[in-house]
């Protein structure tokens, strides 16, 4: 019913994870009433996407280069490694500026408790026999999967040298302890200071 | 923070309506994911999105031809035009199959109660001019703009020889009436038949 064009466009934003059919076509027809410009640079963006970016060959960041700018940074902490599922807990952790060491991204959490092959564990345990690490800070997501898959690494580790710690669990910063679930409320109580 | 290529192409998404800068993030670590041939198709689908689709010329409809495939279907019922604002909602009519006549899509709605000057409705008058219409059926959205733009039109077509009609207000199929706002439960009373 849809002009062939139009419906293959709609069906790859369709594609996209929490975008359904309806949303797609408005984001389609809002896209046609743009100037032809503004949508040659958005495809193009696209399709360099893959061309342009790799995965760090030593942390698997999103780099331009083979190794990322945080691996390549000498001014870094080379001792410290925070362990992240994505690459996007990155640019989360550097927003807040609190954390100068390097990264070493996952690419998931376990699945079913085993690690599968496609999580980045090897390479980890590669980096702590290779590099002068002191400290391991376990940042997963504070879901089942994530506590699950943070166990999971700090067990392997627990044969190197290395102190292994996690992010801390508590009230969020602006909210209201009357809504705050009662799991991260007990949390912020135990973990007190 | 973000290398360059990624961050033009999150500024991309983050532009579409209802997409918010991380939820933008998250498309695009998902189209990363994906096979680059999936990727380039997308790609491809968005740069020809302005050159292999138009406006009908008759109807404003989006179409590969001059002339869109409603237009040029000679099985449709010429004297009926229904009135719609957006080229999606000819879609959703038609998906009804409750009717086979010529539509006229105005491209919005009227703004400060003003036409403006981008509404096609010099386009829909000329055509009640050039062509036999008996009918002209108002299918503007059920919201205040779209009543207003509804009442502008009825009140511009009412020295032309045709029937003007407008979609039933009532119920939803499936609904339920105690849920129902009160003004379309009431709109289902008046309308009762």
């Amino acid at each position: 019913m849809y002009p062939k064009p139009l419906k293959k466009l709609i069906d790859h934003f369709s594609s996209l994870p929490s975008v359904g059919p309806k949303m797609a076509e408005r984001l389609v027809i809002y896209l046609f009433k743009q100037n032809p410009e503004k949508i040659n640079d958005f495809a193009k963006s696209l399709a360099e996407l893959k061309t342009s970016l790799r995965y760090c060959e030593k942390c698997f960041n999103l780099s331009e280069q083979n190794i990322c700018s945080i691996c390549s940074d000498p001014k870094r902490d080379q001792t410290t490694i925070c362990v992240v599922e994505e690459p996007l807990d990155i640019f989360a952790i550097e927003k807040t500026k609190q954390f100068s060491g390097l990264y070493h991204v996952l690419g998931g959490v376990l699945e079913n408790l085993a690690p599968g092959n496609t999580l980045k564990i090897p390479e980890l345990e590669n980096r702590l026999k290779n590099e002068k690490i002191s400290e391991v800070i376990i940042a997963m997501n504070p879901t089942t999967e994530g506590d699950a898959t943070g166990l999971y690494i700090a067990r392997m580790l627990k044969d190197y040298p290395v102190k292994i710690t996690r992010l801390a669990r508590g009230l969020s910063t602006g909210g209201d302890i009357e809504y705050a679930d009662e799991i991260t409320l007990g949390s912020a109580i135990i973990n007190r200071r």
